[in-house]
């Protein structure tokens, strides 16, 4: 179901079915938007041209509200970080219609947050399918931490905590897994009895088989088409059900060993 | 409501509120069950003597499963730490008509592990308005972790990964505040962009009212009647929507003081 880009799902799928064989996915999905020290987006913006190539204005969805900060100020902050690109930034929660506004859309970007409160508006909004069938049709998506976890089968491998009841936990399902953003490797010296990262992973394996993508800081998954690579600076890590862990290098495809 | 001790709820409480005046809450909500390099629930055990004064048998509440672990293989482990002091531990799992063991019971413990896990199988079960009703009696009640996260009004500040969708996040409420077990203070050497806990702590307070007790590795909540005291060995850092957060000691009454 997930990967199946050859099938149209609605009318507008159709003409790009039509004039380019088949649907062309066109996702990034980020750890973080931020590396230490650095600016908003800094490190992503050679991979963003890539991303957003011929767009000169995208979406941004800011209902993860990093500190609860409001929906205008996340905006102006997303505005701020495309500017250079000459792309204009414009909140989804500024459209009457937005359901509308995203099946017309050159582009979007989910920022990060809490996974919780972005789920629960993008269900009680009825957004969450409309934003998955526009970007199976193709339209650019850049998902940052939150906005990254949104693009997996669900979020239930979020790092955040839950301060909002969604009505739903199933997100896009862009890809064929779930995405662990921030994945942080266990610290040895650390005298402290809560959970490490793996361990709850663990654990999400105990009652799930979806594979999991851990993104270490500075890392990104990147689909064109029926084609998903780990980028960025680090190995990746991947966790299946029932089995050791392993790593991808930068560049790599990412494809599940069979057991 | 919630602390209104002197209001019988059930018929159980009337035989109680006659002979006892009002009904004495017995309760002991600890931030882990193991600190670290020790055995389990070591450093609890002089509390412990003191909470189940008399009682020579408890139910475990195995539901959370701390690493996927059986529920027998977690009332075993649970079993060997009370062995020494003459407790007998008999899973809930076990019980053909856990409702009912439950209202017949001398004392819970319910352990750590996944509090997601643990709130959907009590609610799923109608097991968490039996277990609070116990509770409010009289009957005394160990937590750890998890097993203290229900202790609170609801499930919203745990730490644990969302790897089931429980019908509600609401929980026992047998104290007027949540709890963030394992509470961490920020490392300010990290270079990661994940959230500190009390970054995720404000966040929930952008969203919710609810007072919450940070409780440091080591620490507990005591419940004796209506007198709620934070113990252990570090201070208890208390977290108010719209304030400052601030410390208490060792042995200090847990009042949230007036904005």
């Amino acid at each position: 179901m997930i990967n199946d880009i050859r099938q149209p799902r609605h009318k507008k799928d159709y003409a790009i079915f039509a004039s380019a064989l088949y649907v062309m996915k066109n996702i990034l999905l980020a750890s973080t938007s931020t590396l230490f020290g650095e600016n908003y987006l800094a490190y992503l913006q050679p991979a963003l041209r890539d991303l957003f190539r011929d767009v000169d204005e995208i979406i941004f969805v800011p209902f993860a509200r990093p500190g609860g900060i409001s929906h205008d100020e996340y905006t102006a902050k997303a505005a701020a970080a495309f500017a250079e690109a000459g792309i204009e930034v414009r909140g989804l929660h500024t459209y009457a219609n937005p359901a509308s506004a995203i099946r017309n859309a050159k582009g979007f970007f989910t920022g990060g947050g809490n996974t919780f409160l972005l789920v629960k508006q993008l269900h009680e909004l009825g957004l969450m399918s409309v934003l998955k069938e526009a970007v199976e049709s193709g339209i650019p998506y850049l998902g940052a931490s939150a906005g990254s976890n949104i693009g997996g089968i669900n979020m239930q491998t979020t790092n955040d905590m839950p301060i909002v009841y969604p009505p739903d936990f199933r997100t896009m399902g862009l890809v064929p897994f779930n995405l662990n953003p921030h994945y942080l490797d266990p610290n040895p010296d650390l005298k402290h009895n809560g959970e490490t990262r793996e361990t709850r992973i663990r654990e999400f394996h105990t009652q799930n088989d979806i594979p999991v993508v851990g993104l270490r800081e500075g890392n990104w998954i990147r689909v064109k088409g029926d084609t998903v690579t780990t980028e960025g600076t680090c190995l990746t890590r991947i966790f299946l059900k029932d089995r050791e862990p392993y790593e991808l290098e930068p560049g790599a495809l990412l494809r599940f060993q069979p057991a």
